[in-house]
């Protein structure tokens, strides 16, 4: 038995899992910020990380922790109709649920002594424990000439169109926030968050992104982003 | 705090941390097998795994431990003596000594309803216990524009020269283990493990290798390797 403490945590756009990109690096505009704690969060023990573009978060599946695991899962991808073992999944439902992301790194901070990281193109749940940072090495970490197995497999992009409303409502919200949202809506929406059981036409869905609700509806032809509002008591702004 | 257990464990060639490759796949006649701990042994977990070329072995640090860490490090790519933050490098010496490897998976093998993995170029110890496996997914895993800080540097690969006593010896121990040891030795002498602050001409060197103590020397134009013996009390079968 081994036990483990999270060095830190990262604050993230994804407010629940709903939403979540299944890998990093599909939504360039979901930022994230880790925040060390002490006695891991002083500057010298991230010194020379700002010279490489990307590193590895490896990190505590916290919302899966309680659910178990299972033998075998259906994974998204092959649009919930076959099953693989566990271990030939990335799902979060693992033994240890260890999670392990590369994500780019925009900016390391420091700051009397202290640092923290802004990060992009995150797959993490606000709130997520991390157990370690390392330098993404491409030497070794990048395998260019791997063979996939069915992740491989070509992913549908969904055709997304924002309302006039909408598109409103993000230029509002950029200006008093700086965060791109509408960057962040339409590439969270072509990766399609949906589960592989529910694919029905009209139906609508709701995901919360920072501190905005967003709602969609399931068009023929892809999702029609149809309103934002601020979650905090605030109603629509649009 | 979180407990993880060991899922399972790698039996590798490297056998002392001396030898042990800096970074996967260096030494591709590095070979190693995972053997899971029941209930993680069933078939069924790793359906689908075949259609992979490389996983992810992450795994616990475990000869590092209890020897603990600090907060700044000085890495050999950088010839021991440049120190950088811990967060920028690999070393096994963390706040959570957690590991991960991508390696390449060239058998999955099933008896009996349960299942082992054959691995190459492995940088693993023999022992070393795994938290976790995990496909390899090229599109998000590999991140071919990375900038990778100091590890980008390049690494100076040694010259071996093999005696021709050493080599009959290989040959031997090919033919009654099946085991590619001269490969073995040359590329793991290749890259070079010695400490960055040793590196005398003339001065002598010992790695066990499965069961093989190799002997080499530095001379001024690489590494001769002088003798090659059984560890378990045969002596020199040269």
């Amino acid at each position: 038995m081994y036990q483990f403490e999270a060095i830190g945590q990262v604050s993230s756009c994804y407010s629940e899992k709903f939403g979540v990109p299944r890998q990093p690096g599909l939504v360039s505009a979901a930022t994230a910020r880790f925040t060390p704690h002490p006695p891991y969060n002083r500057e010298e023990m991230v010194r020379g990380l700002e010279g490489y573009s990307h590193i590895w978060i490896v990190f505590v599946f916290h919302e899966a922790v309680s659910e178990g695991w299972r033998p075998m899962v259906r994974p998204p991808r092959l649009g919930g109709q076959k099953r693989v073992g566990l271990f030939a999944s990335r799902s979060p439902h693992r033994p240890n649920p260890v999670g392990m992301s590369v994500v780019r790194l925009e900016r390391v901070v420091v700051e009397s002594g202290t640092f923290y990281l802004d990060l992009s193109g995150v797959d993490l749940l606000d709130g997520t424990p991390v157990l370690d940072i390392k330098p993404y090495v491409s030497y070794s970490d990048s395998i260019t000439r791997a063979e996939d197995g069915f992740a491989g497999e070509a992913m549908v992009e969904q055709k997304v169109v924002i309302s006039p409303e909408v598109m409103a409502f993000c230029n509002d919200y950029r200006k008093s926030t700086g965060r791109d949202i509408e960057a962040l809506i339409v590439q969270t929406l072509e990766s399609d968050p949906r589960p592989a059981s529910q694919r029905t036409v009209g139906r609508e869905y709701g995901v919360l992104l920072w501190d905005v609700n967003v709602r969609w509806r399931v068009e023929e032809w892809g999702f029609l982003v149809l309103s934002c509002g601020r979650n905090v008591g605030r109603g629509l702004r649009g």
